[in-house]
């Protein structure tokens, strides 16, 4: 897959990464280096950086700049890697697109600037979207708990049938498995072109999800070797093994939906994974205290016990 | 128009009542038989009851319909009263309009529930409501700032072509100017029939509105005497007097414009008229201090000064 | 406990009911009578009718009284019962509460208004409130993703130290471990008297939250039963017994996390149950399809198979 | 006033610029220098750069920075510039902030970042904020329709108190007025220092809030001279013409207030002015079509012949 573009075909896991700071508030690029490595190591198809989650909005431009390059560069076409490059203004939006696609990412994900509140906008928009991007792959993200933007499944059917650079819908609408189901019934009616649906939320309800017909997550849960394989595991038929897997992490997977604190808890999981050097999140953020990290320790031993149980491997 | 019901060719000034109340908070029929006169006598050319102004809200059951059936025998028929009845429920929303249209009113208006963030709900939800309303006259209330509802003109257009209920937009969509403009213009196009377009939002923009092809304000601004002046004068081709008169009481209608305060404005101007017996609203509410009150009675002095100048007579 | 009222030491499960509607959507009252029972035996502390939960919104007046009076008569003393009064007006939530506390209940619970958006101004309400509802115990429901309303630690605690009136916080704030952990440790710090916390959010993170100093939780997920144990187990003690069996019922309780449709899993699994008969929610309102019923069906049966590991009975 | 630093005696006004573009969308810096002209010969006291009406949001970093030194460089000490930095993270904020202090800036402006929805997060926020300015002359934004983010007057009293860098209060909540009479009331009665106070939302109350105590206005409408000219009558103790010439202008500040469009009308009122080549606003934004300029020439038609009327001078 190296150097290649996004397509409609797109499956498994893509992986939110955070953006890794030092205890200082520095980007981090040793730990960028070894998140990428583990990334990969832990089998996901492809990366999502400068997500939200990515705290993108806290980096200036110029680390922006230099995280996408060195992420970039980490990963020498191994996997795709999508940029985030959501912003109030087309102009700057399609600088950004630009560099990135320069460094060889595979496509950028866009979700909706706010106040688009009627079908009618956010049809505009994408479509001024997608003209000032040109033929870049796009992942359109439907996240309304943090736009503030709602896409009916007609407006959807409506957009990916108009706009031919529209590769994948990141789907966290919440709650949203009706909507995938009645999204692919689009498809299996011939409406318009199959495309690639890999949904968000912390995986919260991927078993049910990929039962529904996604093609996989694009996530950040800090277990994304869990994630890879529970996506596998279903495709390969074995639904009940998936979601076995699946509900041993779920009171992880619960614990980081904290909104806030989760980004902590997943950065703070991932520094005891030995992948990143520091949890820090930039100011102004939470950090996590004895109590949290307590709580986070006995949730991973009873993760642990219940891998042992089920005859799984516990990743730490 | 005696006991009419609403239908799309209706103009002029529908006026939003209030609730009057006593000092002590009781439903103050009284008060209600002399607010029917007087609007009657600035000449509206409907009433509008139990709106979000008419604090319907914080009324039981009992005193709306109390006050309903007080409202509706002091018209008599003289002219249409249309009676707010949104609600989270289709039943009770039913059973309220039931009762309105048996004591006599001319239609009904319905609110948007809270929630409806895509076309498709809102389509949804208007052909839900017409259908628990039967063949009831129906005002689509366009209030974004406070129901949170968006609707985008093609939107509408597919409302009132699909239905016949629809009689009237209640327009206080804002910025709304080209919205009307657009509005008409499918009319224009004959994609549907010409309904009734009456604008809010206090009256603010009421001039430009009239030259873009609104039919007249439905709002509760306290002087409804001026607005039923500026719709004659517009409507005799005087648009320039029409907006010299609006523009010496836009001091006035702009200090009505503060959210929360702007409710105790008007009722204590109703007081100051003879109007209402109390400027009560229900607890929790505001309540005009010193300062409030020295800041009304100086806007209302030059706006007495004012009216000289043009040879217009202060209606106080 | 029959006949008292509420205070501080509440602690256990109270769970909030849903209102049963028959098929054709009227108040179900013999749906009612088995549904109290039902959750006496399942062994819950309270109940709390007239909730969201509870489509309160959708109920006329009548049917509010009405549905208030049965539960009571059937109740009978046995457990006590909270009323949700929440209004927009001070005096029709007197009034309420007023009847409610006639009927027999040990309290009402009081939602702060939409609005509210300083910490002067809740302050302001709930003087108001518990000034309107005289000595009745009132439970706050720190609630934001409804309310709108968000409350600090530092203000609640000002809140319970000036209001005596208040009893017992309903937490589901969103993240709210770190909630419980400070409001426990004024009441340590002596600052203020000892409250109840009973927890929502349909039980999410419930042994998180009793680990924090939570008594109990007040929530309507279908498996009440199961939130009962929990907490004993934890009372008990047994906290990772307590969490094991909690975290067999988590996919199903992450299933109902679906908000709009989450009410409608809820009523259907008590349908399945023997205690509705019927899941109909009055309209406008989502309905499960057989995509969702297959859905439903399938966790039911994996959380069979898992309480059959851990030597658990499933309770249907 | 050269080269010095903002403080509390800070009066009249500060304009909020625009951020000049081209027709392209270029940053044109040709009518950057002809609008500083503008401004300083219109009277203004002071200028505001790079708020939201500055399209702040949609501009490069570069482009802020080469626009913020062109800003600085025309001005050349003659009046003080403020710069907005609003920023979700602290450390890019501060960055900012150095360097337009550098520019010779005398002080910044801070809109607090969305989410604080409690007094006490509030309060860390500007905290924090001071503490990552050092000691920064700051201008607290107040303005919630914007940022979501709401003040009480007791916590704006503690923040004022607490926080020697803060020196003015941008005061745009709505209603407002009361706010401004209780803020100063806590001055008046020893509490804490005085500080200056400049007014918002587009000038739309100026005239009752220099009555209520605030010390002048900070807003972009696009007759800076008459807002000026209020001011100075208003110090002058001539509140009754200082009125009368603002009523004058009061069509015009009304149809400013279209939220989104009313920044294409403001820049196609200063491009009619002669200070901007373009009225460009940067995509995705509004443009006024034709119908929107018949209105805005006929809105000046208008203001023309009421201020001869009043003996005043059209200033276009």
């Amino acid at each position: 897959m190296a150097d290649q573009k996004l397509d409609e075909t797109a499956t498994g896991v893509y992986a939110i990464t955070p953006t890794p700071f030092t205890d200082a508030g520095a980007v981090d690029l040793d730990s960028t280096d070894r998140m990428v490595e583990f990334y990969i190591e832990c089998g996901v198809s492809g990366l999502t950086i400068l997500g939200v989650m990515g705290e993108a909005h806290k980096l200036t431009q110029e680390e922006s700049v230099a995280f996408t390059k060195r992420v970039l560069a980490v990963v020498d076409g191994r996997i795709p890697v999508i940029a985030g490059v959501s912003s109030p203004a087309l102009g700057p939006m399609a600088a950004l697109t630009e560099q990135a696609m320069e460094f060889g990412a595979a496509g950028v994900m866009v979700a909706p600037m706010s106040g688009l509140n009627t079908d009618e906008k956010i049809e505009g928009y994408f479509h001024a979207v997608c003209n000032a991007l040109g033929d870049t792959p796009v992942v359109l993200q439907d996240y309304p708990p943090s736009s503030g933007v709602w896409f009916s499944v007609p407006l959807l059917n409506k957009l990916f049938a108009e706009l031919p650079a529209l590769k994948m819908l990141k789907h966290e609408d919440w709650p949203g498995l009706k909507k995938i189901t009645q999204f692919r019934a689009a498809e299996a009616r011939g409406e318009r072109r199959r495309v690639s649906i890999l949904t968000g939320n912390g995986g919260l309800f991927l078993p049910l999800e990929l039962a529904r017909g996604a093609d996989g997550a694009m996530t950040g849960f800090a277990f994304p070797d869990m994630l890879v394989q529970v996506c596998e595991l279903h495709a390969a038929g074995d639904v009940g093994r998936a979601q076995d897997l699946f509900d041993a992490y779920l009171p992880l997977v619960r614990y980081e939906q904290q909104i806030g604190i989760g980004l902590a808890i997943r950065k703070e999981t991932l520094r005891r994974r030995g992948v990143l050097a520091s949890p820090t999140i930039r100011a102004p953020g939470p950090k996590l205290d004895a109590d949290d990290n307590a709580e986070l320790e006995d949730l991973l031993q009873r993760l642990e016990r219940r891998l042992n149980e089920l005859g799984e491997i516990f990743p730490m």
